[in-house]
């Protein structure tokens, strides 16, 4: 379960590499490297950090193999769909929601902290996409006023509470990537942000 | 004492990320991640690079707490502060000569040559000011004519060398930290810069 | 015979370095350090992903020397060569292909799968400059529409196929090396990339 659910987030965030792409001219090796680069590079830097070896994609290819084949099977259906940006941010949601909770899971099943692991599984939710908007010269999406760490942030809290309060409901995970993802979504869909006295910028 | 000065050292960083978010427009909780991965970055690069593990905020929580806090105090307090990108200047300052000297430190407690120690030390006082100008979208502080990384050479130096022949005294860490902030406080008030010959840039 | 190529491979990095600092006003410490972590950065994330360690300039240290003598060197040369960006191009290349191939057989030499190792091999070659593309504010050179990683990914290939069929060829090294840096060498000189329907961006 947990494998299948790691698969889909990998892919969902290989094809965000891909939209992203999309303001740049690149080649097709060089879209779904990127693509390759985003769906693993939080994971990456997880296994790194908590010193996890061999690295999750080197200890079981099939996550290297999903990535590549996400990417470029969207790399060809991609110019069909209009509205790509739109896409981007529900798809990049996705992705966020399920690296989140799987990393934080991961992280709290090496005996580490609560508050390390909710660190952890934000990090590696948001690293994928900042690498991904780093290398193609976007504005990180963290940078906006909507919601975007924020979601992250409480689904790993929620998810780290049900764990101490139900150790072994299966459902613990799936409450809290759906927090996750419907928060997200909700931001994107309604623009919803901090009121103004939690937010800072020089256009104050 | 060592790890006190390191906590001050997080919170100065912490504060930077926190002013270095001034010129977007971010909500709280994406400008406190800023913080703490601007606080946490260095050290965390050097201890996956020199393989020391647990990296050091995981084996002792008190680093990731006090960088929380201090972005959080900072982001309220900010407001009323005016200056407030050459504030920067300074505790970036500060950061940075505490971080090139306990990472050195470090890196010589583990047996490693002077060389390394010294190359270890600049890196890690200056990566996590580079992650928070790259995910700012800010020039990197590294690339101006003033001095910037000189000053954490020279101080990661001296150190290596005070230990070299007074291996006992304690109060190598605080001369070498003192060098450090010191020239770069001098480049910043008097914005001194190498002579021309030692520059170079498409402006000749 | 590795150790020199790896060498050579590291001066080429360190010099592009140099170069790529020629279009922002720097003083020679940071362009050291520029190229420094240009020519170190790439093996650094290669030894830290498949977790090898001390990492390689930690374990041999004439790395690091030719690192710095190279950018050293390159600083006061620079000024008096014309054309510098092609130049970068050409240089850039080279260290593209010792790069991955070194670090593509590291990895098979561990015994880790031959895609991985491809992959490791493309990620080591491409990392370096990518880093120094970031920290100078470049557009990164993966993204255009020239062929810049497309040659490395051959090169893997070929060299991981060489090493199936004639495992104790000593010049499969020298064959994948030559692979790779003439096809990007043809980029550069042809203008070569990929037929449209192979690429995409919002310029279609």
């Amino acid at each position: 379960m947990i494998h299948y659910l790691g698969l889909i987030g990998i892919a969902a965030f290989s094809i965000s590499g891909v939209i992203a792409a999309g303001k740049k001219h690149m080649d097709i090796f060089s879209i779904v490297l990127l693509g390759v680069v985003t769906a693993l590079g939080g994971g990456t830097l997880r296994d790194i950090i908590i010193d996890v070896s061999p690295v999750f994609w080197i200890a079981d290819l099939s996550y290297l193999w999903v990535s590549i084949l996400a990417a470029v099977i969207s790399f060809f259906l991609i110019r069909y769909v209009s509205h790509v940006l739109r896409l981007l941010l529900y798809v990049d949601a996705f992705g966020l929601a399920l690296f989140t909770v799987l990393a934080t899971e991961k992280t709290i099943s090496l005996g580490i902290s609560s508050p390390v692991a909710v660190l952890m599984g934000v990090i590696t939710g948001i690293a994928g996409g900042m690498i991904r908007d780093v290398l193609t010269g976007r504005m990180p999406l963290l940078l906006g006023k909507e919601f975007y760490a924020t979601p992250a942030l409480l689904g790993a809290i929620v998810f780290t509470m049900l764990g101490e309060f139900f150790p072994l409901h299966d459902f613990n995970r799936l409450y809290a990537i759906a927090v996750i993802f419907m928060l997200r979504a909700a931001a994107i869909q309604w623009g919803l942000y901090y009121p103004r006295w939690l937010t800072y910028g020089s256009s104050d």
